[in-house]
This record gives structure tokens, sequence and C-alpha cells, in this order.
């Protein structure tokens, strides 16, 4: 877990709760050394998961959500330190007013969710998106194109938007992170890859499985598939059907350096206490 | 069967196959009538009902559509006379050219599936829309909004795309329609009476039920309701799972006045033989 996001996740930790992650899993370790129950332990000592709270965009992206269920969204989002909050197009100013001086991101998507919209139309849906706050953009690739092995265009059209972000730098002067949904479920694990070379020759910053609207979501055989294709150190998002700890740690521990998810409230509810306390099977810690 | 867009069918039909549908009729008439039996009307009669697929859009809104299928759809439309084929944007250069000079009109999407775009992007995908050549807009409503009651900003919404349809007059000087997809299976009925109030207030020519892409389609009990809540001389589609002749003109009759269909060259198959040919329980004509 001693990935750039980890770290990120200490630096945050530490910033926000005064809780410093490996000196508190030493603790703990320390502690069940000293011949602590488990029983004991498990009432006594539990640090929030904020460490994978930090891989998590949480997510809210059907059509019919209130304002009201946005503000809920980024309530728990300040309250468990996720990544991001990803909403639609519509809600990012609402979004930005709410998380402003906070460490969520705001996160939005474009092209969504079938992808199939003009290059000009989903560059300047980023544009706007931008100019309403937003500093993370989910863009579909255009699948039909990718079906008709018209790479090019696909290419052009994940460029497009990533000169479009490019072009607007963020208030605090970093840079603006490009996710290119491939929509693994409709695609043969041929044009997976061809998909996950065609995002990083546009320049894009990650590739993620799934919008969440299709067949099905995010599966470790892609996960894994899409980190070969990519090589290290770029950006997997898996998303679309996360709805456990197990799940989305297990996708995590395949390659994956982010997560979409609705249940993540839940996720880092059942990632509850740190790894240290889980006993091995001879029941030590 | 008397309406406008019965005897615009009735036109076109003439100008295409130089039938006259209200001729071919009393003639199918007459001929029953002089005693000839049944199965040889079926055998000797059977003209395309050019008039019914005059109702529908031909669509073809599934992300991964390849350019193949597109021009099939095209070919598709051409043959039977569908009043237009319905594409995402990214088709509608394909599709302008391969309809230019015939009677089958572009129609494409924007703020689709979702409507959660921003009002800014939805103009502008119009924009770029009608640049690349099509005939008709199909918008989807801002449902969020609707949902927190901020009507104003869900009619707004629908009046910059009118605006930006408004603002393009095509080749041949005529106006641009565009449709107001409300969702209906999101909606309680008073969300969906409501919406249709607002998509004329907003300056649309048509309110359309579904998308197709969310839990349910058209129900007869929608139209009727739509029907009632828009008044006579306004346009409805009814649109999402309509699979077959039987319940596409049952549709009709309850007031839709176009239908959006993928399975239309079944549905016209199935329309078959004109009306007066079927026998009445008596086995008469």
């Amino acid at each position: 877990m001693n990935t750039p996001h980890y770290q990120a996740a200490q630096s945050v930790l530490r910033k926000v709760t005064g809780i410093d992650v490996k000196k508190a899993e030493s603790e703990v370790k320390a502690y069940v050394e000293s011949g602590a129950g488990r029983v004991e332990l498990k009432n006594a000592v539990c640090i929030p998961n904020f460490a994978f709270a930090q891989y998590i965009d949480h997510t809210l992206l059907k059509p019919d959500a209130t304002r009201e269920e946005v503000i809920k969204l980024c309530t728990e989002a300040k309250e468990n330190h996720f990544a991001s909050v990803c909403i639609n197009p519509n809600y990012v100013r609402l979004c930005t007013s709410m998380l402003r001086g906070t460490d969520v991101k705001v996160c939005t998507v474009v092209g969504f969710p079938l992808g199939a919209t003009s290059t000009k139309s989903k560059a300047y849906e980023t544009q706007v998106a931008l100019e309403y706050g937003a500093d993370e953009i989910d863009m579909v690739i255009n699948i039909g194109e990718l079906k008709s092995k018209n790479y090019d265009v696909v290419e052009d059209d994940i460029r497009a938007v990533v000169a479009a972000a490019d072009a607007r730098q963020r208030a605090d002067r970093s840079a603006v992170i490009v996710k290119v949904i491939i929509e693994t479920c409709l695609l043969t694990d041929e044009e997976k890859i061809i998909a996950c070379v065609l995002t990083k020759n546009g320049g894009a910053d990650f590739v993620k499985t799934s919008t969440g609207f299709s067949k099905s979501g995010a599966t470790p055989e892609d996960i894994a598939l899409m980190r070969k294709a990519v090589g290290a150190g770029f950006g997997i998002k898996a998303s679309g059907g996360i709805r456990d700890y197990a799940t989305a740690k297990k996708l995590v521990e395949l390659g994956a350096t982010r997560i979409g998810a609705s249940a993540s409230v839940k996720i880092v509810k059942e990632a509850g206490c740190l790894s240290p306390v889980t006993p091995d099977a001879s029941g030590k810690y």
C-alpha cells in the first residue's frame, strides 16, 4: 500500500486528525504483541480508515438526483475525506461552493454516459465544467468509432478534452485530471487494450473502466488487464458495481488507483480498522 | 387517422410511389365487395403501410453502434420512408450525407440520456448538431432540478435549446423541430404534467416520454395524460420499449404523433396491409 495515493492519504490524515497512520499502526501492533485479546482489541482500537477513503470518488450520477441529495453527498465526502465527489455537470457549481477550502475535489463527467456526442461538444462541456470549478473530468470515449476501428477519431476525441482541460489552469495552479472511461463491458479484450493505448496517447491521466450505466462494471480481470496495458505510474479508476470494501480492496491490489462508488460510506465503514488488527489463520495478529 | 401527419404521409406516398392511399383503399374495398375471397385478397393486395412509417423516428442510440450499423439504419429509413433517423450526435454528419435529397429527416439527441449537463452545454450541443445538418433535436430535461422543484431552471434549460435551434435556419428555411424528453418513468403524474407545461412554455414543439435508457418506456396511460396536459395540436412522441405495431398503433390512437423505435422495420411489416383488408368477426370486409 506504499503508493503515492497512500502517502498522500497519510499526509491528509495527519493534517486533518493529527493521527500519523504509520505511528498508529506501530502502536496497534505493539498493543497486540503485548498480549491483548482479540475482542478487547476490536473494542479498544478502531481508527477510521481515511487512507482507503482517499482512493474513492464519492459518486452520484443518477439523472433524478436532487440538490438535497447532492448536498448530502458533499457533507459525507467532507466527513470521510474522499478523494472527490463525482457528479453530473449541472451540479458542479453547487459542489464547488460546498467544498471550497476542503480536501475534497470536484469531479464531473463529459459525454456521459454514451460517449457519443461530438468532439466539439465534449471539449466545450469540459471548458464549462472547469469554468464552474471542476477539478477532475471523467470523459467517455467514442465507443462506436472504436468499434468501427477509427482509432484516430477516438484518440483525437480524447486529445480535445485534454486540451480543453490544459487550457484552464486551476486556482491553485495544479493540473486538471482527465480520466477516460472506456466502458469495458462493451469491449473485447483487444479493444480494451487499444482503448488504454489511445488514452495514454491522447494525454489523459487515468483510464477508467465503466460508466455504471451499461451492462456491468469493473471486474478484477479488467483491472489486471488494464494495468498491463498502461504499465506502472498511470492512473486506473475502477467503477461500476463496487458495493463493498472487499471488492474495492481487491481492485486496488490488482492495480486500481481510484475507486468510483456510490456505496462509499458503507465501504469505508467496512474498511473499519487498519489492517494490522486483522488476525491471521492461527489467530495471531 | 385523418391527422395532419396522415395527410402528410399520403402526400409523401403519392410522391414516392405514385399510389394514392385513399384511392387504393377504395379500390381494395371495391375489390372485396365484388366478392373476392379472403385468401385471394391477402395474396392479391398488400400495400406497404407507408402512412404509418411516417409516424416513426427510426432509432439507433446504443453507444457501441458502428458506422456500418448507422449506414444500414439510413438505408432502411429511405426504403420505408420513416419520418427520420434518430441517432447520437457523433453520427449526424454521416446521416445527413446519406439522407440528403430524401424525405427522411435527421434527428439527434442533446443532453442525452441523463439530461444533467449544463444548460450552456445543451445549447452548444444543439448548435453543433444543426451545423452538422440535423433537422430535429430531442433534448432531455434537467430531471434533478424538476425533482428539486426549480421549475424556472428546467424551463430556461428548454428555452436555451429552442433558442439555439431557432438561431439556425435550415437550408430549406423550414423550422428545426425540438422535442423535449421528460423521462416519464422517473416522474410522478404531477411532475409529468408540470414537465409538459414547462415544455410548452419553453417554446418546444413536442413532448417525448422516454430516453429508452432508464427503467421503462412509453405507456398508454402516460400518452393519454400527456395529451390532456398539452392539449390538441402539440406534438407527442412515444418512445422506449415500443417493439410491435399493436403497441405503436395504440399509442397513436391515444394521442402520440410520433413514435421512437428501433424495431421500426418490424413494426411497418406488421402494419402490413391497410386496414380495409382486415375482415370483421363475421368474415366480411
